[in-house]
Protein backbone atom coordinates (compact mmCIF):
# COMPACT_ATOMS: atom_id res chain seq x y z
CA UNK A 1 0.00 0.00 0.00
CA UNK A 2 1.24 3.83 -0.89
CA UNK A 3 0.60 6.01 1.39
CA UNK A 4 0.21 9.40 -0.66
CA UNK A 5 2.00 12.25 1.09
CA UNK A 6 0.11 14.95 0.70
CA UNK A 7 -3.83 15.10 1.18
CA UNK A 8 -6.50 16.85 -1.21
CA UNK A 9 -6.06 20.47 -0.38
CA UNK A 10 -8.48 22.51 1.18
CA UNK A 11 -9.33 25.04 -1.29
CA UNK A 12 -9.82 24.76 -5.43
CA UNK A 13 -9.17 27.47 -7.82
CA UNK A 14 -11.66 28.23 -10.65
CA UNK A 15 -10.10 30.45 -12.78
CA UNK A 16 -13.36 33.10 -13.80
CA UNK A 17 -14.99 31.76 -17.15
CA UNK A 18 -12.88 28.35 -17.44
CA UNK A 19 -14.67 25.29 -17.99
CA UNK A 20 -12.32 22.92 -16.12
CA UNK A 21 -10.63 23.23 -13.11
CA UNK A 22 -7.86 20.89 -11.60
CA UNK A 23 -7.65 19.48 -8.15
CA UNK A 24 -5.23 16.69 -6.43
CA UNK A 25 -7.45 13.46 -5.80
CA UNK A 26 -6.60 10.25 -4.12
CA UNK A 27 -6.77 7.75 -6.63
CA UNK A 28 -7.45 3.69 -5.15
CA UNK A 29 -7.06 0.86 -7.07
CA UNK A 30 -8.29 -1.95 -4.26
CA UNK A 31 -5.31 -1.03 -1.96
CA UNK A 32 -3.09 0.93 -3.96
CA UNK A 33 -3.46 4.69 -3.89
CA UNK A 34 -1.71 7.70 -5.86
CA UNK A 35 -2.36 11.67 -5.49
CA UNK A 36 -2.64 13.21 -9.05
CA UNK A 37 -3.97 15.67 -10.49
CA UNK A 38 -8.09 15.50 -11.99
CA UNK A 39 -9.82 17.58 -14.51
CA UNK A 40 -13.14 18.73 -13.30
CA UNK A 41 -16.21 19.96 -14.81
CA UNK A 42 -16.73 23.47 -13.43
CA UNK A 43 -20.11 24.19 -12.33
CA UNK A 44 -21.09 27.61 -11.71
CA UNK A 45 -24.55 29.37 -11.46
CA UNK A 46 -25.51 32.16 -14.27
CA UNK A 47 -27.81 34.56 -13.21
CA UNK A 48 -29.72 36.13 -16.19
CA UNK A 49 -31.21 39.23 -15.83
CA UNK A 50 -33.78 41.25 -18.34
CA UNK A 51 -33.77 44.55 -18.12
CA UNK A 52 -32.38 44.94 -14.83
CA UNK A 53 -34.87 42.25 -13.10
CA UNK A 54 -33.26 38.72 -11.93
CA UNK A 55 -35.05 36.40 -14.75
CA UNK A 56 -34.07 32.89 -13.75
CA UNK A 57 -30.88 31.50 -11.98
CA UNK A 58 -29.45 27.95 -13.59
CA UNK A 59 -26.35 26.61 -12.53
CA UNK A 60 -23.89 25.49 -15.83
CA UNK A 61 -20.12 25.38 -16.87
CA UNK A 62 -18.99 28.34 -18.35
CA UNK A 63 -18.29 29.57 -21.77
CA UNK A 64 -20.66 30.48 -24.53
CA UNK A 65 -23.01 31.97 -21.88
CA UNK A 66 -24.51 34.37 -24.25
CA UNK A 67 -25.55 31.44 -26.39
CA UNK A 68 -26.92 29.55 -23.62
CA UNK A 69 -29.52 32.89 -22.29
CA UNK A 70 -30.03 33.40 -26.31
CA UNK A 71 -31.08 29.22 -26.28
CA UNK A 72 -32.66 30.01 -22.91
CA UNK A 73 -35.15 32.88 -24.07
CA UNK A 74 -35.98 30.77 -27.02
CA UNK A 75 -36.83 27.77 -25.83
CA UNK A 76 -39.01 29.96 -23.03
CA UNK A 77 -40.25 31.97 -26.27
CA UNK A 78 -39.05 35.15 -24.82
CA UNK A 79 -37.68 36.05 -28.00
CA UNK A 80 -38.69 34.60 -31.55
CA UNK A 81 -35.68 35.76 -33.47
CA UNK A 82 -32.31 37.58 -33.02
CA UNK A 83 -33.80 40.55 -34.20
CA UNK A 84 -35.58 40.36 -30.74
CA UNK A 85 -32.69 40.95 -28.64
CA UNK A 86 -30.95 44.40 -28.47
CA UNK A 87 -28.28 44.00 -25.94
CA UNK A 88 -26.79 40.60 -24.93
CA UNK A 89 -23.72 40.47 -22.51
CA UNK A 90 -21.91 39.95 -19.43
CA UNK A 91 -22.44 42.30 -16.14
CA UNK A 92 -19.00 44.20 -15.98
CA UNK A 93 -19.04 45.64 -12.68
CA UNK A 94 -15.68 46.31 -10.54
CA UNK A 95 -13.08 43.90 -11.06
CA UNK A 96 -12.93 42.70 -7.92
CA UNK A 97 -16.88 41.87 -7.82
CA UNK A 98 -17.03 38.00 -7.64
CA UNK A 99 -20.56 37.96 -9.55
CA UNK A 100 -18.42 38.82 -12.57
CA UNK A 101 -18.53 36.30 -15.33
CA UNK A 102 -21.90 34.88 -13.46
CA UNK A 103 -23.87 37.50 -14.71
CA UNK A 104 -25.32 38.09 -18.14
CA UNK A 105 -27.40 41.25 -18.80
CA UNK A 106 -30.40 40.78 -21.76
CA UNK A 107 -31.99 44.23 -22.88
CA UNK A 108 -35.25 43.31 -25.77
CA UNK A 109 -35.33 45.65 -28.61
CA UNK A 110 -39.43 45.62 -28.44
CA UNK A 111 -40.20 44.12 -25.80
CA UNK A 112 -43.71 42.31 -25.88
CA UNK A 113 -46.31 43.07 -23.00
CA UNK A 114 -47.59 39.88 -22.96
CA UNK A 115 -44.54 38.35 -22.94
CA UNK A 116 -43.27 40.63 -19.90
CA UNK A 117 -46.82 39.76 -18.17
CA UNK A 118 -45.73 36.26 -18.35
CA UNK A 119 -42.42 36.69 -17.22
CA UNK A 120 -43.42 38.97 -14.25
CA UNK A 121 -46.19 35.77 -13.05
CA UNK A 122 -43.82 32.77 -13.70
CA UNK A 123 -40.07 34.20 -13.77
CA UNK A 124 -39.03 36.98 -11.96
CA UNK A 125 -37.83 37.05 -8.66
CA UNK A 126 -37.43 39.97 -6.43
CA UNK A 127 -33.93 38.24 -5.22
CA UNK A 128 -31.02 38.73 -6.41
CA UNK A 129 -28.92 35.52 -7.26
CA UNK A 130 -27.53 34.20 -4.02
CA UNK A 131 -24.66 32.31 -5.47
CA UNK A 132 -23.31 33.85 -8.08
CA UNK A 133 -20.37 35.53 -6.01
CA UNK A 134 -18.05 33.31 -3.96
CA UNK A 135 -18.98 34.79 -0.92
CA UNK A 136 -22.13 34.10 -1.35
CA UNK A 137 -20.99 30.39 -1.69
CA UNK A 138 -18.77 30.64 1.44
CA UNK A 139 -21.70 32.01 3.42
CA UNK A 140 -23.44 28.64 2.35
CA UNK A 141 -20.83 26.41 3.60
CA UNK A 142 -20.50 28.70 6.97
CA UNK A 143 -24.37 28.71 7.36
CA UNK A 144 -24.47 25.30 8.69
CA UNK A 145 -21.52 24.34 10.96
CA UNK A 146 -18.98 22.10 8.82
CA UNK A 147 -19.33 17.78 9.85
CA UNK A 148 -16.66 17.26 12.51
CA UNK A 149 -18.07 13.39 12.81
CA UNK A 150 -15.05 11.12 12.84
CA UNK A 151 -16.90 8.20 11.85
CA UNK A 152 -14.28 5.74 9.29
CA UNK A 153 -15.34 3.46 6.38
CA UNK A 154 -13.29 1.05 5.88
CA UNK A 155 -11.95 0.71 1.74
CA UNK A 156 -13.88 -3.05 0.88
CA UNK A 157 -16.77 -0.79 2.60
CA UNK A 158 -16.64 1.66 0.39
CA UNK A 159 -16.33 -0.98 -3.23
CA UNK A 160 -19.22 -2.62 -1.83
CA UNK A 161 -21.54 0.07 -1.84
CA UNK A 162 -21.92 -0.30 -5.85
CA UNK A 163 -22.89 -3.72 -6.36
CA UNK A 164 -25.03 -3.45 -3.50
CA UNK A 165 -26.49 -0.49 -4.96
CA UNK A 166 -26.60 -2.07 -8.69
CA UNK A 167 -28.57 -5.20 -7.52
CA UNK A 168 -31.27 -3.43 -5.45
CA UNK A 169 -31.70 -1.28 -8.30
CA UNK A 170 -34.78 -3.12 -10.00
CA UNK A 171 -36.29 -0.31 -12.40
CA UNK A 172 -33.29 1.04 -13.76
CA UNK A 173 -32.17 -2.94 -15.03
CA UNK A 174 -35.84 -2.57 -16.99
CA UNK A 175 -35.35 1.01 -18.29
CA UNK A 176 -32.16 2.31 -18.93
CA UNK A 177 -33.43 5.58 -17.67
CA UNK A 178 -33.64 6.35 -13.89
CA UNK A 179 -31.17 7.88 -11.29
CA UNK A 180 -31.00 5.87 -7.87
CA UNK A 181 -29.78 7.21 -4.41
CA UNK A 182 -29.04 5.03 -1.75
CA UNK A 183 -28.34 5.43 2.07
CA UNK A 184 -26.06 3.07 3.89
CA UNK A 185 -24.77 2.70 7.45
CA UNK A 186 -21.78 1.94 8.17
CA UNK A 187 -21.08 -1.63 8.30
CA UNK A 188 -22.51 -1.20 4.49
CA UNK A 189 -26.27 -2.25 4.66
CA UNK A 190 -28.57 -0.60 2.28
CA UNK A 191 -31.31 0.98 4.47
CA UNK A 192 -33.08 2.48 1.95
CA UNK A 193 -33.44 3.16 -1.60
CA UNK A 194 -34.51 5.46 -4.06
CA UNK A 195 -34.88 5.90 -7.97
CA UNK A 196 -36.27 8.89 -10.39
CA UNK A 197 -35.32 10.54 -13.44
CA UNK A 198 -34.09 12.98 -11.52
CA UNK A 199 -31.06 12.68 -9.07
CA UNK A 200 -32.02 15.60 -7.17
CA UNK A 201 -35.22 13.68 -6.29
CA UNK A 202 -34.12 10.14 -5.97
CA UNK A 203 -31.86 12.02 -2.89
CA UNK A 204 -34.83 13.96 -1.83
CA UNK A 205 -36.94 10.99 -1.69
CA UNK A 206 -34.47 9.27 1.08
CA UNK A 207 -33.94 12.12 3.40
CA UNK A 208 -38.01 12.21 3.42
CA UNK A 209 -37.78 9.30 4.22
CA UNK A 210 -35.97 9.38 7.14
CA UNK A 211 -37.24 12.43 7.77
CA UNK A 212 -40.92 11.16 8.16
CA UNK A 213 -39.50 8.19 9.98
CA UNK A 214 -37.92 10.37 12.60
CA UNK A 215 -34.50 9.37 11.95
CA UNK A 216 -32.47 12.87 10.79
CA UNK A 217 -29.60 13.60 11.29
CA UNK A 218 -28.22 11.54 9.23
CA UNK A 219 -24.84 12.00 10.81
CA UNK A 220 -23.81 8.22 10.57
CA UNK A 221 -24.83 7.53 7.23
CA UNK A 222 -23.59 7.48 3.43
CA UNK A 223 -25.46 8.50 0.64
CA UNK A 224 -24.74 6.85 -2.84
CA UNK A 225 -25.83 8.24 -6.02
CA UNK A 226 -25.87 6.70 -9.38
CA UNK A 227 -24.36 9.26 -12.23
CA UNK A 228 -22.32 12.80 -11.55
CA UNK A 229 -22.07 14.80 -8.14
CA UNK A 230 -23.44 18.02 -8.53
CA UNK A 231 -23.61 21.11 -6.40
CA UNK A 232 -27.04 20.50 -5.66
CA UNK A 233 -26.70 17.25 -4.10
CA UNK A 234 -23.78 18.05 -2.08
CA UNK A 235 -26.39 20.67 -0.62
CA UNK A 236 -28.99 18.27 -0.01
CA UNK A 237 -26.45 15.64 1.87
CA UNK A 238 -25.21 19.01 3.62
CA UNK A 239 -28.45 19.80 5.27
CA UNK A 240 -29.06 16.36 6.27
CA UNK A 241 -26.10 15.97 7.85
CA UNK A 242 -24.55 13.46 5.90
CA UNK A 243 -20.61 12.95 6.45
CA UNK A 244 -20.16 11.26 3.13
CA UNK A 245 -21.72 11.26 -0.58
CA UNK A 246 -20.25 8.69 -2.92
CA UNK A 247 -20.77 8.10 -6.65
CA UNK A 248 -20.05 6.17 -9.91
CA UNK A 249 -18.92 9.31 -11.99
CA UNK A 250 -17.27 12.55 -11.79
CA UNK A 251 -18.58 15.29 -9.47
CA UNK A 252 -18.55 19.59 -10.36
CA UNK A 253 -16.01 21.97 -9.59
CA UNK A 254 -18.86 23.25 -7.09
CA UNK A 255 -19.88 19.94 -5.56
CA UNK A 256 -16.01 19.56 -4.35
CA UNK A 257 -15.54 23.65 -3.53
CA UNK A 258 -18.94 22.85 -0.94
CA UNK A 259 -17.24 19.91 0.12
CA UNK A 260 -14.30 20.86 1.14
CA UNK A 261 -15.75 23.75 2.59
CA UNK A 262 -18.34 21.65 4.68
CA UNK A 263 -15.87 18.82 5.88
CA UNK A 264 -17.80 16.37 3.87
CA UNK A 265 -16.19 13.40 2.30
CA UNK A 266 -16.97 13.07 -1.34
CA UNK A 267 -16.03 10.05 -3.35
CA UNK A 268 -16.79 9.65 -7.07
CA UNK A 269 -15.67 6.94 -9.89
CA UNK A 270 -16.40 4.07 -7.46
CA UNK A 271 -16.73 1.24 -9.80
CA UNK A 272 -14.45 -1.93 -10.38
CA UNK A 273 -12.43 -1.96 -7.61
CA UNK A 274 -11.50 1.55 -7.76
CA UNK A 275 -12.41 5.20 -6.14
CA UNK A 276 -10.91 8.93 -6.36
CA UNK A 277 -11.26 10.49 -2.98
CA UNK A 278 -11.68 14.46 -3.97
CA UNK A 279 -12.33 15.77 -0.02
CA UNK A 280 -12.73 14.36 3.33
CA UNK A 281 -10.05 11.27 3.16
CA UNK A 282 -9.91 10.99 6.81
CA UNK A 283 -12.96 9.03 6.80
CA UNK A 284 -11.75 6.59 3.99
CA UNK A 285 -9.98 3.78 6.44
CA UNK A 286 -7.25 2.35 3.93
CA UNK A 287 -5.68 -0.07 6.29
CA UNK B 1 -33.19 -7.07 -43.41
CA UNK B 2 -36.91 -8.06 -41.33
CA UNK B 3 -39.51 -5.44 -42.03
CA UNK B 4 -41.59 -4.87 -38.74
CA UNK B 5 -45.18 -5.46 -39.47
CA UNK B 6 -46.30 -2.48 -36.92
CA UNK B 7 -44.95 1.02 -36.44
CA UNK B 8 -44.74 2.36 -33.37
CA UNK B 9 -47.73 3.66 -31.69
CA UNK B 10 -49.10 6.62 -31.77
CA UNK B 11 -49.98 7.20 -28.16
CA UNK B 12 -48.24 6.19 -24.65
CA UNK B 13 -50.55 5.31 -22.13
CA UNK B 14 -49.02 5.84 -18.83
CA UNK B 15 -51.01 4.08 -15.62
CA UNK B 16 -51.76 6.74 -12.77
CA UNK B 17 -48.68 6.48 -10.45
CA UNK B 18 -46.85 4.09 -12.24
CA UNK B 19 -43.26 4.35 -12.41
CA UNK B 20 -42.53 2.52 -15.80
CA UNK B 21 -44.72 2.47 -18.91
CA UNK B 22 -44.95 0.23 -21.76
CA UNK B 23 -43.65 1.32 -25.68
CA UNK B 24 -43.22 -0.50 -28.24
CA UNK B 25 -39.64 0.49 -29.97
CA UNK B 26 -38.14 -0.63 -33.36
CA UNK B 27 -34.43 -1.90 -32.29
CA UNK B 28 -31.91 -1.63 -35.00
CA UNK B 29 -28.90 -3.51 -34.90
CA UNK B 30 -26.50 -3.10 -37.85
CA UNK B 31 -29.64 -4.06 -40.77
CA UNK B 32 -31.61 -6.07 -38.48
CA UNK B 33 -34.57 -5.00 -37.17
CA UNK B 34 -37.19 -5.88 -34.46
CA UNK B 35 -40.56 -4.79 -32.91
CA UNK B 36 -40.39 -5.25 -29.30
CA UNK B 37 -41.93 -3.74 -26.23
CA UNK B 38 -39.45 -1.67 -24.38
CA UNK B 39 -39.54 -0.23 -20.71
CA UNK B 40 -39.29 3.13 -20.30
CA UNK B 41 -38.77 5.37 -16.78
CA UNK B 42 -41.64 7.88 -16.02
CA UNK B 43 -41.43 11.31 -15.91
CA UNK B 44 -44.29 13.21 -15.08
CA UNK B 45 -44.66 16.71 -13.34
CA UNK B 46 -45.62 17.28 -9.61
CA UNK B 47 -46.44 20.39 -8.48
CA UNK B 48 -46.01 21.24 -4.53
CA UNK B 49 -49.12 23.15 -2.87
CA UNK B 50 -48.02 24.93 0.31
CA UNK B 51 -51.03 25.72 2.30
CA UNK B 52 -53.14 26.34 -1.09
CA UNK B 53 -50.01 28.24 -2.96
CA UNK B 54 -48.10 26.62 -6.05
CA UNK B 55 -44.71 25.98 -4.46
CA UNK B 56 -42.74 24.88 -6.88
CA UNK B 57 -43.03 22.24 -10.09
CA UNK B 58 -40.75 19.37 -10.43
CA UNK B 59 -40.33 16.86 -13.02
CA UNK B 60 -40.12 13.39 -11.11
CA UNK B 61 -41.39 9.46 -11.51
CA UNK B 62 -43.80 9.04 -9.85
CA UNK B 63 -43.51 7.05 -6.51
CA UNK B 64 -42.91 7.81 -3.03
CA UNK B 65 -44.06 11.42 -3.97
CA UNK B 66 -44.74 12.39 -0.29
CA UNK B 67 -41.10 11.30 0.91
CA UNK B 68 -40.17 13.63 -2.25
CA UNK B 69 -41.96 16.25 -1.13
CA UNK B 70 -40.41 16.33 2.77
CA UNK B 71 -37.05 15.57 1.86
CA UNK B 72 -37.66 18.81 -1.17
CA UNK B 73 -38.84 20.68 1.73
CA UNK B 74 -36.66 19.81 4.24
CA UNK B 75 -33.82 20.72 1.71
CA UNK B 76 -35.22 24.22 1.13
CA UNK B 77 -35.10 24.64 4.85
CA UNK B 78 -38.88 25.29 4.78
CA UNK B 79 -39.13 22.30 7.59
CA UNK B 80 -36.70 21.21 9.88
CA UNK B 81 -37.89 18.09 11.37
CA UNK B 82 -41.78 16.21 10.55
CA UNK B 83 -43.05 17.94 13.81
CA UNK B 84 -43.54 20.93 11.28
CA UNK B 85 -45.57 19.00 8.71
CA UNK B 86 -49.30 18.68 9.60
CA UNK B 87 -50.55 17.41 6.33
CA UNK B 88 -48.86 15.86 3.55
CA UNK B 89 -50.92 14.65 0.74
CA UNK B 90 -51.80 13.60 -2.46
CA UNK B 91 -54.77 15.75 -4.29
CA UNK B 92 -57.78 14.30 -3.96
CA UNK B 93 -59.83 15.64 -6.90
CA UNK B 94 -63.02 14.55 -8.91
CA UNK B 95 -62.36 11.55 -10.03
CA UNK B 96 -61.56 12.54 -14.13
CA UNK B 97 -59.19 14.78 -12.46
CA UNK B 98 -56.11 14.74 -14.76
CA UNK B 99 -53.78 16.29 -11.97
CA UNK B 100 -54.47 13.61 -9.75
CA UNK B 101 -51.59 12.10 -8.92
CA UNK B 102 -49.28 14.70 -9.51
CA UNK B 103 -50.27 17.24 -7.13
CA UNK B 104 -49.81 17.07 -3.47
CA UNK B 105 -50.63 19.13 -1.12
CA UNK B 106 -48.74 20.70 2.19
CA UNK B 107 -50.08 21.92 5.45
CA UNK B 108 -47.15 23.15 7.46
CA UNK B 109 -48.41 22.96 11.54
CA UNK B 110 -46.86 26.68 12.93
CA UNK B 111 -45.20 28.43 9.38
CA UNK B 112 -42.66 30.67 10.46
CA UNK B 113 -43.23 34.55 9.42
CA UNK B 114 -39.73 34.46 8.45
CA UNK B 115 -39.60 30.82 6.15
CA UNK B 116 -43.24 32.31 4.32
CA UNK B 117 -41.80 35.65 3.48
CA UNK B 118 -38.63 33.80 1.76
CA UNK B 119 -40.79 31.59 0.37
CA UNK B 120 -43.46 34.56 -1.16
CA UNK B 121 -39.90 36.09 -2.57
CA UNK B 122 -38.22 33.09 -3.98
CA UNK B 123 -41.06 30.00 -5.04
CA UNK B 124 -44.65 31.12 -5.05
CA UNK B 125 -45.79 32.01 -8.57
CA UNK B 126 -49.16 32.75 -9.00
CA UNK B 127 -49.97 30.70 -12.09
CA UNK B 128 -50.95 26.80 -11.38
CA UNK B 129 -48.86 24.03 -12.87
CA UNK B 130 -49.21 24.11 -16.57
CA UNK B 131 -48.08 20.56 -17.17
CA UNK B 132 -49.77 18.39 -14.03
CA UNK B 133 -52.85 17.48 -16.48
CA UNK B 134 -52.68 15.60 -19.44
CA UNK B 135 -55.27 17.76 -21.72
CA UNK B 136 -52.51 20.91 -20.74
CA UNK B 137 -49.59 18.42 -22.53
CA UNK B 138 -51.22 17.89 -25.21
CA UNK B 139 -52.12 21.50 -25.13
CA UNK B 140 -48.63 22.09 -25.61
CA UNK B 141 -47.51 19.59 -28.62
CA UNK B 142 -50.48 21.50 -30.63
CA UNK B 143 -49.77 25.13 -29.63
CA UNK B 144 -47.02 24.59 -31.94
CA UNK B 145 -47.76 22.78 -35.47
CA UNK B 146 -46.31 19.34 -35.63
CA UNK B 147 -43.46 18.73 -37.87
CA UNK B 148 -43.79 17.54 -40.90
CA UNK B 149 -40.73 17.90 -42.29
CA UNK B 150 -40.61 14.72 -44.60
CA UNK B 151 -36.07 14.29 -44.00
CA UNK B 152 -34.86 10.71 -44.38
CA UNK B 153 -31.70 9.66 -42.65
CA UNK B 154 -29.99 6.47 -43.83
CA UNK B 155 -29.26 3.76 -40.89
CA UNK B 156 -25.29 4.43 -41.61
CA UNK B 157 -25.40 8.13 -40.59
CA UNK B 158 -27.29 8.17 -37.58
CA UNK B 159 -24.32 4.65 -36.84
CA UNK B 160 -21.86 7.93 -37.49
CA UNK B 161 -23.27 10.19 -34.87
CA UNK B 162 -22.03 8.70 -32.38
CA UNK B 163 -17.92 8.49 -32.93
CA UNK B 164 -18.40 11.92 -34.78
CA UNK B 165 -19.63 13.26 -31.30
CA UNK B 166 -17.44 11.41 -28.85
CA UNK B 167 -14.25 12.63 -31.23
CA UNK B 168 -15.45 16.45 -30.92
CA UNK B 169 -16.19 16.21 -27.45
CA UNK B 170 -12.60 17.20 -26.13
CA UNK B 171 -13.41 18.62 -22.38
CA UNK B 172 -15.84 15.03 -22.11
CA UNK B 173 -12.68 13.02 -22.16
CA UNK B 174 -10.70 14.84 -19.62
CA UNK B 175 -13.22 15.31 -16.86
CA UNK B 176 -16.06 12.34 -17.47
CA UNK B 177 -18.45 15.28 -16.17
CA UNK B 178 -19.80 17.40 -19.05
CA UNK B 179 -22.88 16.45 -20.95
CA UNK B 180 -22.65 17.25 -24.86
CA UNK B 181 -25.07 18.44 -27.26
CA UNK B 182 -24.27 18.20 -31.15
CA UNK B 183 -26.07 19.66 -33.97
CA UNK B 184 -26.10 17.48 -37.18
CA UNK B 185 -26.79 18.49 -40.87
CA UNK B 186 -28.70 15.40 -43.07
CA UNK B 187 -24.91 14.48 -44.44
CA UNK B 188 -23.69 14.10 -40.96
CA UNK B 189 -21.80 16.67 -40.83
CA UNK B 190 -21.38 18.08 -37.14
CA UNK B 191 -21.91 21.82 -37.32
CA UNK B 192 -22.17 22.51 -33.57
CA UNK B 193 -20.89 20.86 -30.54
CA UNK B 194 -21.61 22.43 -26.91
CA UNK B 195 -20.89 21.26 -23.25
CA UNK B 196 -22.15 21.43 -20.37
CA UNK B 197 -22.76 20.21 -16.66
CA UNK B 198 -26.21 20.29 -17.75
CA UNK B 199 -27.69 18.77 -20.68
CA UNK B 200 -30.57 21.08 -21.29
CA UNK B 201 -27.71 24.06 -21.06
CA UNK B 202 -26.07 22.42 -23.61
CA UNK B 203 -29.05 21.85 -25.37
CA UNK B 204 -29.75 25.76 -25.13
CA UNK B 205 -26.23 26.96 -26.23
CA UNK B 206 -26.11 25.07 -29.68
CA UNK B 207 -29.68 26.43 -30.73
CA UNK B 208 -28.76 29.86 -29.15
CA UNK B 209 -25.90 29.91 -31.50
CA UNK B 210 -28.00 29.27 -34.34
CA UNK B 211 -30.44 31.98 -33.38
CA UNK B 212 -27.43 34.21 -33.20
CA UNK B 213 -26.09 33.19 -36.76
CA UNK B 214 -29.52 33.32 -37.86
CA UNK B 215 -29.99 30.33 -38.88
CA UNK B 216 -33.45 28.94 -37.14
CA UNK B 217 -35.59 27.20 -38.01
CA UNK B 218 -33.56 24.05 -37.69
CA UNK B 219 -35.97 21.72 -39.34
CA UNK B 220 -33.31 20.05 -41.45
CA UNK B 221 -31.09 18.99 -38.84
CA UNK B 222 -30.39 16.28 -36.17
CA UNK B 223 -29.95 16.64 -32.22
CA UNK B 224 -27.95 14.57 -30.67
CA UNK B 225 -27.39 15.05 -26.79
CA UNK B 226 -25.65 12.30 -24.16
CA UNK B 227 -27.36 10.56 -21.94
CA UNK B 228 -31.01 10.80 -21.62
CA UNK B 229 -33.16 12.36 -23.08
CA UNK B 230 -35.82 14.13 -21.21
CA UNK B 231 -39.01 15.99 -21.82
CA UNK B 232 -37.30 19.43 -21.32
CA UNK B 233 -34.77 18.44 -24.30
CA UNK B 234 -37.43 17.08 -26.78
CA UNK B 235 -39.84 20.78 -25.72
CA UNK B 236 -36.31 22.67 -26.88
CA UNK B 237 -35.60 20.55 -30.09
CA UNK B 238 -39.37 21.17 -30.91
CA UNK B 239 -39.51 25.06 -30.49
CA UNK B 240 -36.16 25.01 -32.53
CA UNK B 241 -38.56 22.88 -35.20
CA UNK B 242 -35.63 20.29 -34.97
CA UNK B 243 -37.31 16.75 -36.27
CA UNK B 244 -34.88 14.62 -35.41
CA UNK B 245 -33.57 13.92 -31.81
CA UNK B 246 -31.22 11.35 -31.25
CA UNK B 247 -29.42 10.07 -27.67
CA UNK B 248 -26.77 7.41 -26.01
CA UNK B 249 -29.29 6.50 -23.46
CA UNK B 250 -33.09 6.04 -22.80
CA UNK B 251 -35.68 8.61 -23.38
CA UNK B 252 -38.68 9.36 -20.45
CA UNK B 253 -42.35 8.68 -21.11
CA UNK B 254 -42.76 11.84 -21.28
CA UNK B 255 -39.95 12.79 -23.70
CA UNK B 256 -41.94 9.96 -25.89
CA UNK B 257 -44.98 11.41 -25.41
CA UNK B 258 -44.06 14.71 -26.71
CA UNK B 259 -41.86 13.27 -29.77
CA UNK B 260 -45.11 11.72 -30.44
CA UNK B 261 -47.51 14.72 -30.16
CA UNK B 262 -45.42 16.55 -32.41
CA UNK B 263 -44.70 14.17 -34.97
CA UNK B 264 -40.62 13.94 -34.18
CA UNK B 265 -38.38 11.47 -34.20
CA UNK B 266 -36.98 9.93 -31.32
CA UNK B 267 -34.27 7.71 -31.59
CA UNK B 268 -32.53 6.27 -28.22
CA UNK B 269 -29.81 3.73 -26.64
CA UNK B 270 -27.42 4.42 -30.15
CA UNK B 271 -24.28 2.93 -29.09
CA UNK B 272 -21.90 0.11 -30.79
CA UNK B 273 -23.74 -0.31 -34.23
CA UNK B 274 -27.34 -0.74 -32.31
CA UNK B 275 -29.64 2.02 -31.74
CA UNK B 276 -34.62 1.97 -30.98
CA UNK B 277 -36.60 4.05 -32.84
CA UNK B 278 -39.03 5.32 -30.41
CA UNK B 279 -41.07 7.33 -32.52
CA UNK B 280 -41.26 8.88 -36.40
CA UNK B 281 -40.13 6.01 -38.05
CA UNK B 282 -40.68 7.65 -41.02
CA UNK B 283 -37.26 9.93 -41.05
CA UNK B 284 -35.19 6.67 -40.22
CA UNK B 285 -34.39 5.20 -44.04
CA UNK B 286 -32.94 1.28 -43.02
CA UNK B 287 -32.59 0.62 -46.92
Amino acid sequence: MVVPSSSPPLDLEVARGASTATHTVVSFHGRESTAHEDELAVEEPLEIRLAGHSLAVTMRTPGHDEELVAGFLFAERVIASRDDLDVIAHYAGPEDDPRIGNVINVLLRKPEPAVWKRLERNFFTSSACGLCGKATLDAIGLDLPPMEESLAIPLDAFYAFGPTLASAQATFERTGGLHAAGLFDPSGRLLILREDVGRHNAVDKVVGHMLQAGRLPLSRHILMVSGRTSFEIVQKALVARIPVVVSVSAPSSLAVQLALASGMTLVGFLRDGRLNVYTGQHRVAAS
